[in-house]
């Protein structure tokens, strides 16, 4: 050995599909790890890749000087660690919270940090699982600037791509609320435009290209619609909002001449069909965006 | 001149953004093309342009061996095309209706061009109208094979990808309200995600870059969806839908304690609730296809 290169450990806490993923990559990158999780038994495969299993979340924690926690919610990350032997363990030590949830739950539970002498970075994971350890994830953080980039080397090692957007710890958290609506709302169509051609007769092999067509037309609608709304514009000469309900209304018709339960496009049907009943019929949809939150567009 | 190529002549009928955008691909392909619009002045810019006007839809539509009609819906089809006048010039003529509605709107159209003599096809633009003319255009189209052969060289002016889908004259719209599904919702869903990004403190444009992420992942999470779903499957080892529903929370929680209304969220996650209660808590999110369409899983 011609060297012995400073090496640091690390520490996963939560082996949910995320938290095995994000394991896996520190061990594919040579990172001493440890790991635990509330239910026994889902460390047994990275233990046979050579993470040293944990019998306690306090023996875990006290192997590294850096944790990364990533569970359901907040509540499960403070069943783990607010007892106080995990308390005590991590004290001087740093945890890395990839754990989603609100803003104010990433506030509190930085302030909670703060009082027992722990470093605490809140972050986001945005892409699946299968991701991690590729060029394909995507992480988001939030925290003091310093103790990020002290951790930096060891959050390089689970690959893609890491954004800092701030010191207040709250931001990661609400990225990640901003994005999963994104996500899960168009999950929730996509799963809805399943069963509505199913009914027709198409099958999802027949309709999974033009599908991921339409995942290809929405980036660049994105960008030029959070530009404009920025700028508190709502252009609609392209595509009125009083098509959009058109299009919408035929959805909500199909869908129903079917049996299948039209909730969700309601939903969006509705705010649509507000905003014309308060004349701006001629503008674009994101217009709703000025209705869901008049304030935001105060001056 | 050297020789004289015998070239189609072709018609529009309706003028808004995607009629105009239809009609200025076929004047920029050199098509002797005519235009009609019910409110007056529409086709201003296409006249100068070289198109002709047109003063009532029988006029339009005799001018040319091909109509291609693209208005609100198919209401507004009706109310121009079933007149005595235009059905009497449509006679022995093709009419393309690429104006979106329900598979059974289409259906029964097709039925009612076929009683009176007239060539039908149905289609669907499955692009924003500034993709007309470029190879980003989409275009679906249904009905008879070979009528839809005769005007494809027409059609291929438009740009972009033209698929013919079958001869069941409703299959075009069938995908239309799929895919006008899948982007309604993923829109509300962005609008959504912008009111409470700004709630948060986080701008459009701060915004942007990571929505236009979420684009990229969706494509292959539709690709598999759609094949598992085909099968009837819907595994959760990655993704299980009780953590879809915990971030489905989070976006209600935040939006609802920044007053910002959550009916779409809340009518998705509704749906996932209940399919967990089913006792399919393991499973995907896309199991809601099942929950939406039952008569569509029975064997
Ligand atoms: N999976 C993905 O592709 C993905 C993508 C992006 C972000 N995320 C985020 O990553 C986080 C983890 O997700 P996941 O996919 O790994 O699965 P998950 O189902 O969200 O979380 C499972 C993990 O939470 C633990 N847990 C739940 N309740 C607990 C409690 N009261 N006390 C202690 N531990 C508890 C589970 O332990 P037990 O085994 O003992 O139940 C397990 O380790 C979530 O916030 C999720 O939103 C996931
Ligand atoms: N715009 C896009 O980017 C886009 C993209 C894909 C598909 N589409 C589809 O293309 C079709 C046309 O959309 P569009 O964007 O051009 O605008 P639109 O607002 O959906 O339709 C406007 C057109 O419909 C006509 N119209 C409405 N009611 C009528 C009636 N009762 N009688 C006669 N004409 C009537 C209007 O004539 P007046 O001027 O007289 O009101 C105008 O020509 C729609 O089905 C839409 O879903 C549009």
């Amino acid at each position: 050995m011609i060297s012995h290169t400073r090496q640091s450990a690390v520490t996963v806490l939560g082996l949910g599909p995320m938290g095995r993923a994000l394991a896996g990559a520190f061990l594919d990158a040579g990172l001493p790890t440890t790991v635990w999780n509330r239910t026994p038994g889902k460390d047994r495969e990275l233990v046979e890749r050579g993470a040293s299993g944990a019998r306690s979340p306090e023996e875990a924690v006290a192997a590294s000087g850096v944790t990364v926690i990533c569970v359901v919610n907040y509540d499960a990350v403070d069943a783990i660690i607010r007892g106080d032997a995990v308390a005590r363990a991590l004290k001087g030590r740093t945890i890395v919270n990839l754990t989603a949830d609100t803003p104010a739950r990433a506030r509190n539970t930085g302030a909670w940090a703060a009082g027992r002498g722990i470093g605490y970075l809140d972050g986001a994971v945005m892409t699946p699982a299968p991701t991690i350890g590729t060029p394909a994830a995507v992480f988001l953080h939030s925290g003091p600037e310093e103790l990020y980039r002290e951790h930096r080397p060891v959050l390089d090692k689970l690959g893609g791509t890491h954004t800092h957007l701030g010191e207040d710890i709250g931001r990661a958290a609400a990225f990640d609320v901003a994005l999963l609506d994104i996500f899960w709302t168009a999950m929730a169509g996509y799963a809805h435009a399943l069963a509505v051609a199913r009914a027709e007769g198409v099958t999802g092999r027949e309709l999974a290209p033009f599908a991921k067509g339409i995942g290809a037309v929405l980036p660049p609608i994105f960008e030029q619609g959070a530009v404009d709304m920025d700028h508190g514009r709502f252009p609609g000469e392209v595509n009125p909002i009083t098509s959009a309900v058109s299009s919408m209304a035929h959805v909500v018709h199909v869908s129903e001449s079917h049996g299948i339960d039209a909730g969700v496009m309601r939903a969006a049907e509705g705010l649509a069909r507000r905003v014309i009943g308060r004349g701006h019929g001629t503008d674009g949809f994101l217009r709703v965006t000025e209705l869901l939150n008049p304030r935001g567009f105060e001056r």
